[in-house]
């Protein structure tokens, strides 16, 4: 049971904060390169592509939920459906464009055949086109153009999606094959924004790739709202337990004679294992950040416990459940205002730490030469 | 629906092949260093640990009954009830040991008395029982002599469990303990057998890390015998799509009008994303040996197809599933059959790439010199 209850725990914990990881980044990257109103287009920056990745159809909904918390766009349909209909009493939470894939464009007897027919069809709107079926330098350099006129005849928004090679040579080079063809205005920051089109990179996409390709963008004198990111493996998927050694560990015992013990876990051979003693409580510090406290000692401020009881031997008869609209705009609320670093271990807590360390070390040594 | 059918089906596939690499790599290494019966002990030596590290209830179930094709031992509960009682008629598949976690074992007052606590009541089988709680050297050292006595008058075999710091150190740290202790004795092929005793290495633990620990425990002149290994992330989590470049691709079209085409992705910038062009079935090649085959030309072969239809729109009535236990024992007889190495794409299917490959670039360049 206690198995159960951390593997359900587990997922979403984690990708709200790595989800939030990339999103600060944006934000502050995009702060210095963009004009304002890019802050608004934000939560579309990185896209759920992670669903026929998953594990199970539950993985691809537990993560794709978690992942929508903190953006807006996603394909993973489970997730989509379920945040809204489940969770959010059928309003819309997840979006996203007419898009193609590989099956689409091959299926073509040409591939500039698929991509007529897909202007044709989706060119009045907001619409990705893989390019790389192929070959993705023909794809930019010879059929791009021959498109262009019809393209932008229609009126619409064309997204270019490179899928395979090196990421960052990929995208510069749709940028580049993309302000030749439709032209490029500077922004009140002076890069350069695509007329009508963009790209987006949704293979081999990592923390890291996000971040030098963004510097390389800028570096190129493009801003970062010409191109969004795709993540399918690396966001439902290429997170696990050890990403950030979560783990739920006893810290508390009450014997059946009404002995208590502040429990730890001191394993020497890897002190980052070392886990916290006694009942603890979470409460706002003076600065307001959301800090742990030992439960024995009076709290620091006035801020009541963040912890709620939501589950205690079976959820909680009449509790009502926050809607996933309501969660996100906390998420969004608590983020914004959450320091860049903050040890959310408080001072007493630590003391308390340290005192209760030396006892049971002394217990130790104490036991161990009465034994020998 | 085809990423749904993706996802379910991704995840076993990626599991079995993985799994084998282990297996296989046991087979060979133990064959060399350990007498013949050690073989039938194989199955219990890749442990499943993973059920707390899952995304979700259904992943644990899938990927730990995935584990459980090759090997016997597990604490996913999920997946060993649903191995045994959804599919395998009642009968059990998977098997486990009585063995303590860190919070067991500072629930006590003392480790010396969680651990005389675990001889007491689990003695007089095999048991396992966790020694980092504290600290792992003096638990070795001081604590392991101390309960030795009490151990041996139960009779039974106890698994030692490092569960911090560099697996390589912590396991030759507990072999050596437990041959100061309990003794050894050697086996026929000259490597050293603990006596009534063993070390379970399940932190931190990878495909190369099993290697090179194998590899260690050898040099110090233990049998690998001595040794189980555990795997939670690793096993369950660390195994994505992109492990083995899992993915369906389109292969053929039948028009509307009744033209066909060979359908291929044929990225210049991954080449290794290229895909297979045709209809396709998989037969036995001249040496026995699953292969991949176009299925517009006759089977090299008298060998069945060993494709079979199972779901069509829907499950195939009528169809009647394998137990576990069928599945697993084709699974290890296949496994032993087949060869280290082989290119399971034949060369019929090569030429016929290449040859589709040549005809598309063309259509490809025409097309492009048609629309400058």
């Amino acid at each position: 049971m206690p198995n159960t209850r951390s593997t359900n725990r587990l997922k979403p914990s984690l990708f709200r904060v790595i989800d939030i990881t990339y999103r600060l980044f944006w934000f502050f990257r995009t702060y210095y390169v963009c004009p304002r109103y890019f802050l608004d287009v934000l939560f579309s920056r990185l896209h759920d592509f992670g669903f026929r990745g998953c594990t199970s159809v539950e993985q691809s909904l537990i993560g794709g939920c978690a992942h929508l918390l903190n953006f807006s766009g996603s394909d993973t349909l489970s997730a989509a459906y379920y945040a809204q209909f489940h969770l959010n009493g059928g309003l819309p939470v997840a979006t996203s464009i007419p898009a193609t894939e590989h099956s689409v464009m091959t299926a073509y007897v040409s591939e500039i055949e698929a991509i007529r027919a897909v202007i044709d069809r989706f060119g009045t709107g907001v619409f990705a086109c893989v390019m790389d079926s192929y070959d993705y330098v023909a794809a930019l350099e010879k059929i791009l153009p021959v498109v262009a006129q019809q393209k932008l005849a229609k009126g619409g928004f064309m997204v270019l999606r490179p899928d395979s090679g090196d990421p960052a040579d990929m995208v510069l080079m749709g940028l580049r094959a993309a302000e030749k063809v439709f032209g490029t205005e500077l922004n009140s920051k002076g890069f350069k924004v695509l007329k009508g089109c963009s790209v987006i990179q949704g293979d081999g996409v990592s923390y890291s790739v996000i971040c030098s390709l963004l510097t390389l963008i800028q570096d190129a004198g493009f801003s970062a709202e010409n191109v969004a990111f795709g993540m399918g493996g690396g966001l439902l998927q290429k997170v696990h337990r050890d990403t950030l050694s979560f783990a739920t560990k006893l810290s508390y015992v009450k014997y059946a004679n009404g002995d208590v013990k502040q429990v730890m876990k001191i394993p020497q051979t890897d002190k980052a294992k070392i886990s916290m003693p006694g009942e603890l409580d979470v409460y706002r510090d003076e600065q307001s950040r959301p800090t742990t406290f030992p439960r024995d000692q009076p709290p620091p401020t006035e801020s009541p416990s963040l912890l709620q009881v939501v589950y205690d031997h079976g959820p909680l008869p009449n509790y009502t459940w926050d809607t996933f609209a309501q969660i996100r705009a906390r998420a969004n609320r608590e983020w914004a205002a959450a320091p860049t670093h903050h040890n959310a271990i408080s001072t007493l807590l630590q003391q308390k730490t340290a005192t209760v360390l030396d006892g049971l070390r002394k217990g130790l040594v104490e036991c161990n030469a009465e034994n020998r």
